[in-house]
């Protein structure tokens, strides 16, 4: 979940610190990492430290927070946009740290980036043009650039310094940017979906961070009209849209805005990934009128034995055509609220 | 979770602290919870303290810790098998803690319960007799209680300060006991279970704690064999069967022992629950020779909106069948390893 969004950050309202300059990360003598907030500002930010260990506290999951054991801090920055960090874990492989909040560890990352991309590419034909709105650590072009029928792969990331840390730092994860398909776009999303001809892309994928801060617009109707507008008739989107545990307000809106604005298919799925909070994180799946999108039902297959998983990329860890379908079932609260919102799931 | 195991905690080996006395949980002047631990003797368990939270750290996920902010400790004592505690949480309810390991939060127990319960339950037809081992908080009871069927439920927890605690502060969960086809067994579930006339049950379900400690036997083949005697021809046997994130060489171990002891059905399945380490849990799901049982298709749905659960047990809020189903779709790093062990799956 690399960050993207606005070009200007602070034009956008602030609801958590992280965009303010309140807080830096501060590697401090024994090693511990402190991720220091205005705690009169931010009532529900504590001061978090376990000594030696980075521990991730947000607003957008109060009251809980889960804590990695820091080996050595690696990197240390402030882009335009956000702090940037990275770090060796002691048992998850290097961290990268996006404003205090955990984007993605080489432990885990296979699960996030190969579920967000072939949920929607194995669930249409011969997809040929995808764009990645944010991603700009490159795994979900790793994965993008598993599907030999793919032609054209555009990216549009608002920091360059993610993308310079992820090629310094997550070469498996960053790999994705040497496949000679790959046009990279280093600006605002938002105003790249704009300039986008009608009808352009088969695929859009957009991995964002959570929409609190620069990817607010990300999560809001105009933004999702602008997908609708960028897809071709039957093509398809994939968003990171959060936690059923945590966030199923902030679901309920996203499902009741793609239902108004995308024609064909609106689903919700979702999958583990055990560095986010509440151990999950889920996706939006929507289609644009035209030929008929069954996401629950793929019917472009990408397995682990596929010989295009042989290359520098490493085989798929974590995805396969059955979990695809079961990621589709969700539980009873959460598939009550979300039928709630949308009759068609 | 409720912990069980062998009545003399102390005549197995230990592999962590949890049972020697060597930490205490404390609460301090200003409310933070301590789990202190002697460090020369446990390098992997440092001291954790972030100020008014609860940090559950465990050489079973080192490197990692998962806290929840403390409102007030309710609270603590110690049995003759394990340190009892539960508080107040400021966003998951109340919380039960044994030994230091978050067993159950009021938020998301439902997950844990209604899956351990109803993959078994929901895969034969008409179960009659069901037999719990562990289970103290009587989660499982409740769940098990769902099912119109049922006759008879055996209950065997070792500690009954976990039923007594859970009857005070727990008593969503602990309604389970209020049911008269119960019967509460207090002691050894490995004891009990060798008792048990062959052929007894439709069906058994271990609810037990990770396998280092008093509950390391229910884990072991003799265990199993136990079980499946204990069972009908074509019984079904649920056991809390650790995470996928985490605990491969455990779960390979389990499904090597199961296979050769279940002739059945042996199948591996999992769920998410955010306050367990890495915010998932399994489950192994075995059947003994006789009329065969495909997990994966259950026979014997419940569902939501069935009439059962309007009672004082309040409706499911997870389990449904779809998510029965799903739960046996595994990732493909983890349908590997499990595969190697067991051609059936």
């Amino acid at each position: 979940m690399a960050e993207t969004g606005s070009a200007a950050a602070t034009d956008l309202p602030l609801k958590r610190p992280r965009d303010d300059g309140e807080k830096e990360a501060n590697n401090n003598n024994n090693g511990s990492v402190l991720m220091e907030m205005d705690s009169n500002k931010q009532p529900d930010c504590i001061s978090s430290v376990i000594p030696g260990w980075f521990s991730e506290i947000s607003p957008m999951w109060p009251g809980e927070a889960h804590s990695l054991k820091v080996e050595k801090i690696l990197f240390q920055g402030k882009s335009d946009y956000q702090n940037v960090m990275v770090f060796q874990s002691s048992t998850y492989g290097k961290v990268l740290i996006l404003d205090g909040v955990i984007q993605l560890t080489e432990r885990d990352e296979c699960a996030y980036q190969e579920m967000i991309t072939h949920l929607p590419l194995c669930s249409i034909p011969n997809p040929k043009k995808v764009l990645v709105i944010g991603g700009g650590d490159g795994g979900v072009l790793r994965e993008v650039s598993r599907h030999s029928s793919v032609e054209k792969i555009d990216i549009c990331e608002i920091d360059k310094m993610v993308v310079d840390v992820s090629k310094q730092f997550f070469p498996d994860v960053a790999v994705g940017f040497e496949d000679p398909r790959v046009t990279l776009h280093i600006g605002d999303g938002v105003a790249f979906l704009k300039a986008v001809p009608e009808g352009t892309y088969d695929a859009v994928i957009v991995d964002s961070s959570d929409p609190i801060g620069p990817a607010q617009e990300l999560f809001e109707k105009p933004f999702f009209e602008s997908v609708a507008k960028a897809l071709r008739p039957g093509g398809v989107v994939s968003t990171q849209a959060e936690s059923i545990w945590l966030h199923m307000h902030i679901i309920e809106d996203i499902v009741a805005n793609c239902r108004q604005i995308f024609k064909g298919s609106v689903n919700y799925a979702w999958t583990t990934v055990p560095t986010y909070p509440s151990g999950v994180i889920g996706f939006m799946l929507c289609s644009t009128e035209g030929p008929p999108v069954d996401f629950k039902h793929p019917v472009n297959p990408i397995d682990a034995d596929d010989s295009n998983c042989n290359s520098s990329k490493g085989p798929l860890k974590f995805y396969n055509s059955e979990i695809h379908t079961a990621a589709f079932c969700l539980p009873t609260f959460a598939k009550k609220v979300i039928e709630s919102k949308n009759e068609k799931i």
